[in-house]
């Protein structure tokens, strides 16, 4: 970072009044040098930092730029819906047009719920489990992401022993973890919580097994406890009706955010009917749940996708990214390890257990305008088109370059 | 409700996507007959419900539109933002001139942490005061809202022993009870969440007593434990520095959400030094939280509030529309309880255990044209006028008139 950068300005003022400058997962301090803290800009695909620089965006907000920053047709329903009223007394009509919307395009959803934060989600999707089954403990995958609330969040300081009491732990894509688990349980089993695809930070993105998912449908049949998948990633990017249709398998309840509404704050349960009462029976709420513009904004959103075939535009501009990118690996003698869904890309490298050679790719494609993460899976977007992959490739070029360089290939 | 009425209608759909049709705090059934759970439109003080009947609004969103609805001020500033960027890789600028507007306004604020929800401020507090002083129990009001995550939500059903098992209760305003409170948490007391008035639904709201507050100040300093003070509802509505600042005694952390950004979802915690390295030791973050548009909204509203003395005109606004219901009460013979700062005003009725005389009240002055709450507090807004409380006072007038032709005065 250049002392003379607006970036770093800005950082030694926010150190003043921010703890460290900054916290939580958009901390550019876990990225590699030269990667900028403050944006002033985005469109589109593209976006440009404090200082002017451009890029074209591979992280998208971390997910929820799903059609690209400022679409038009979402801003335009947003400006009508903030035009006649946003945060009032009760929802405005739009809620009941976009639970409509849900349930019509996701087969296990017979009603909705809305709130802020993918974390307010996962955590509804537990309480209303408990409250149905009347017992307690939740499975979950070790090392899976639900969340930044004490019950869930990667770091344990502040968190207490009974925060996470009722959490029972499994192997990813390890049916027989899985139901030791469910008997490590016992007779207080409550549900199973489940990401779609493992895409746990730093390590390759790994698609679920046909036999999990199986494995965890039958479990949660067996005992009527809800299975419950965490598309909150995943949502809305790989199958608008939940990223397990592929496998013909539906859970109970899914969480969703992210992607729901092109970068408003919204988040959704949904879930099945046996389900309905146990969500009656909660009490589940936030100031700024019943916003009419956030709602507004997902029925574009989610129409758009539908409409104009946005997931395979995605999977499409992906894969262009995925072969050249090997095909420029290949050039440079330098060996990739590619995972994840094409719309949700992962980049490792080969013998890079310190991510040294990943850190020196994106630091290098950043510099040449590709805004790449080193260890998190990407996020593609319906607005990127063939130019930006192709100007992606060529910041990737270079990148590569100097990564064959570095080990003398 | 009538059933040829929009609302209605309304409200049938809903019913078949959505558990019940409606939850959380702003579910009409809760309310009077006749209360609208749809709104159509909102203006500056007034709201319009889904069959185009105009009130004058005593709730503003339950607190959130602390400038009035589509403050022209508040949506420039916003319209201005979206431009640019919203939600990017990273913050804009904005985040550090939000926060050090913040840290300038607040004078316990040294530093400030961004979220979502009011809750998610809470939660933060909780953690941040658990992560810096090692230890687990809070000391919480009895009945004191603080939010609807499973450890605060005033309901249980879905919520274990455990989530609750590090809270230890007091009697709000009982310097004794609270003593005793930290007793019981012996070595584990990891500080008190207090909110700044009592405002529980239902009852009178009471304001602090300086010795409790005093109280509540010396058991933190004893043990070098948080005082915790939870703003969420009242802040800046009483005091732009903070809900006690008028008792001269500051918290070490204050949860802030509902009036930071006239009604743009955002949140924050602020604090003191000695809490920089607990914040920075933990992990909260959401898909949303750095934003740029809510932020926006929070520098206009705090800025406007702060240049046009927003408070001072909400207070004589809600002087005059308590002293307009006295005049009226004494008029019918009714005797009412009116509490509260005038900001944030609560009318109950004398000897009215079932709230069978405020809901009367409230249905007739509803049909009237003004919009109160016959149970919870209700809030001003600066954009509030002598028109609009004259005029909520002649509906008060037909609603006080009918308590009395009721009770047969």
């Amino acid at each position: 970072m250049l002392k003379n950068s607006a970036d770093y300005a800005l950082r030694r003022r926010a150190e003043q009044v921010i703890p460290g400058g900054m916290w939580g997962h958009m901390d550019a301090r876990k990225l590699p040098d030269g990667y900028p803290q403050f944006f002033s800009k985005a469109h589109g695909s593209r976006l440009w930092d404090a200082d002017g620089n451009e890029y074209v965006d591979f992280m998208c907000a971390w997910g929820p730029m799903v059609l690209g920053h400022g679409n038009p047709a979402i801003e335009e329903a947003v400006r009508r819906q903030v035009a006649m009223g946003d945060c009032m007394n009760g929802p405005g009509e739009v809620m009941v047009e976009l639970a409509e919307l849900l349930t019509r395009t996701i087969p296990h959803a017979d009603w909705v719920l809305f709130q802020k934060n993918g974390t307010d989600a996962t955590t509804a999707c537990v309480t209303i489990a408990r409250a149905a089954t009347g017992r307690s403990k939740i499975l979950v995958a070790k090392g899976s992401y639900h969340g930044a609330a004490p019950w869930c969040t990667p770091v344990m300081n502040g968190v207490t022993e009974q925060d996470r009491a009722n959490l029972v732990y499994f192997e990813y894509n390890d049916c027989e973890s899985l139901r030791q688990a469910r008997d490590r349980a016992g007779k207080d089993f409550a549900g199973i919580l489940v990401t779609p695809i493992r895409h746990d930070m730093g390590r390759e993105v790994e698609l679920a097994n046909p036999e999990f998912v199986r494995c965890a449908r039958e479990l949660c049949d067996t005992d009527q406890a809800p299975l419950i998948i965490d598309d909150v990633r995943a949502g809305f990017r790989l199958h608008l009706g939940g990223s397990w249709e592929p496998y013909g398998v539906r859970p109970d309840l899914s969480a969703w955010s992210k992607a729901i509404a092109n970068g408003r704050a919204l988040a959704a349960v949904t879930g099945r009917e046996w389900l309905r009462e146990a969500v009656r029976s909660i009490f589940v709420t936030g100031s700024f749940w019943y916003g009419a513009a956030s709602m507004a904004a997902a029925v574009a959103t989610i129409r758009t996708l539908r409409d104009t075939d946005g997931i395979g535009r995605m999977k499409t501009m992906g894969e262009r990214l995925r072969s050249g990118l090997d095909a420029l690996a290949r050039k440079h003698g330098v060996a990739l390890r590619q995972t994840g869904p094409a719309q949700m890309p992962l980049v490792l490298f080969e013998d890079d257990p310190d991510f040294e050679k990943g850190n020196l790719f994106c630091a290098i494609a950043l510099r040449n305008g590709a805004y790449f993460h080193p260890r998190h899976n990407m996020f593609l977007s319906a607005a990127h088109s063939e130019d930006d992959i192709d100007h992606a490739l060529e910041a990737a070029d270079a990148g590569l370059r100097a990564v064959a360089e570095a080990a003398g290939v």
